[in-house]
């Protein structure tokens, strides 16, 4: 007999200082986790696939202007934004992705086609845009993907030297105006899920970092970086300082060391967040699912905005350590 | 006491039929593998890093006409060059790649910029030319990369209904008419060493695939995937149909199976072209070395152009299985 299925997500880490929080801010986060997490919890429910239920969380995660995906993402340098995504099934190993989309109102929607559609696993700029285009994805003025709040991060972030790499500076600049610390910030938003089949998927999104340089990509859009699925072992979705996870695999990682070392997911996923990561600096969490139904959301920063559903029971969502 | 430094390097792989091929052109193969080898030889005798031998490698490898990366790159289905390459050091885990580049000569040149003096890791399309620019490395006229070899195995592509993924089908379109089999074919170049230091390094390039659509991204430039490289293990370059080795984390699988399976580089690399590859269709093979010196070629195509050269002795080269 297969295990409860279950859904996690994540909206990205940070230092969360709690005196920047109020607690109508935080209803607001738990409000849009817990909204979230149901709608996935009812797909796993009504039998659908794992691989639904994240590219279904995900698609709401980037609609929300909380997080740092879709309407809500962060600006470039250039003023811009630019977007990217991936998903991948645990079932077949197949995997989409996107990376620096300016105009896909959902880049994991356009991630997904990939994944179902092409022969290929990653598009990239105008062409996975023109891929988009030709799959009858909607594409949006990039108008759309502007919120004031993170227009406001955007213009306090130039007057700096350096990027901003923080989810949570939204929350400061909204609320308060906290000096901006560059090595305390970043943001993506992602999934993962266990299906009454026995199948696990992970899928992430994320508008990047504050201020970036055009053209850079982090590890959202990298399979084995910031998203990886094997039903044979887990599905992981990570946020954090980006390059760190792409120079440690930290998505695969987990993967390799249960499949390799035999360890538990939970000691797999300790390892990369709490021991591999810190060693070049790599900071943020992940969350993740076994086939057993186990699912772990480790972080080493102050918070995480996360949560998960298993079906039946009433979503748990948390913000702090 | 460390061992001798040593420089392997790949030049892609495929359905290379011997009757395809003749004495000339065999000789002209194995020529350029030998001057490249002898090249980045000459820097590890010096005493120079395995970064900067792997770097002088592969853009020699860039600029022959006979590989798919640099000047000799394949045609997008948009008749224009899409190149993408990538480094990775095994001393730091500093990683640099840039993917979707039309114009920049040396692509390798532009991923080692980015690890060596950018915060992120990876840039794409337009952003990564205006980094490439900023960093006042050598931009073409997309024209540069054009060659009549290349040209006609595009045009013969636009006329079937698929992708040619293959290298050496230049080889068929330049001595003889054969069919093409989209299936058997693909090109990227790379390289991996030992330096004196008993540092590790790779790096990895390519013009993709014959007739690829626009924008979409293989292995080449993805970490983990095309490139990897960690003191602790090893360093691997892979070559082949980029999907599976995005899918599969062919690179650093091998290092991911030495570290925590135990297993030696050949066994672990064995295990990856011979057993997982294979699993999901994957075709090709890579280079890699490890800190002790020990080096490994394994392909599961008809053949892969490949040497490797410890310094004091002559480079080794092959073809053929």
């Amino acid at each position: 007999m297969n295990a409860t299925p279950v859904i996690a997500i994540h909206g990205g880490a940070g230092t969360l200082l709690r005196h920047a929080m109020n607690a109508e801010t935080e209803g607001r986060y738990h409000t849009a986790l817990t909204e979230i997490l149901s709608a996935g919890e009812r797909i796993l429910a009504d039998g659908g696939s794992a691989l639904d239920a994240v590219t279904e969380a995900v698609r709401l995660l980037e609609d929300c202007p909380l997080f740092n995906a879709g309407h809500g993402a962060v600006f470039t340098a250039a003023g811009t934004h630019e977007l990217d995504a991936s998903v991948m099934d645990g079932a077949t190993l197949e995997a989409g992705a996107v990376s620096c989309v300016t105009r896909v109102k959902h880049p994991v929607l356009a991630a997904r086609r990939v994944l179902d559609v092409s022969d290929h696993v990653m598009f990239t700029a105008a062409g996975a845009e023109a891929f988009a285009a030709a799959q009858g994805l909607e594409l949006v003025d990039p108008s759309y993907f502007y919120t004031e709040a993170r227009h406001q991060q955007w213009l306090k972030a130039r007057g700096t030297s350096g990027t901003m790499l923080d989810h949570d500076a939204m929350t400061k600049f909204a609320f308060d105006n906290d000096p901006i610390d560059p090595d305390k910030k970043f943001g993506t938003v992602g999934a993962v899920a266990l299906d009454a089949n026995g199948h696990l998927a992970a899928a992430t999104s994320t508008g990047g970092i504050t201020n970036k340089q055009a053209g850079r990509v982090g590890d959202a859009p990298l399979i084995g970086a910031g998203c990886y699925a094997n039903d044979a072992t887990c599905a992981v979705s990570t946020t954090g300082t980006g390059e760190m996870f792409i120079r440690m695999l930290a998505a695969y990682d987990v993967s390799a060391q249960m499949e390799y070392r035999g360890l538990s997911l939970e000691d797999a996923a300790h390892d990369v967040v709490m021991t591999k990561l810190p060693r070049i600096e790599g900071r943020g969490g992940l969350v993740a699912v076994d086939a057993k139904g186990n699912v772990v959301l480790p972080f080493n920063t102050e918070g995480m905005y996360r949560g998960y559903a298993r079906v039946g029971v009433a979503p748990v969502t948390a913000i702090y350590r």
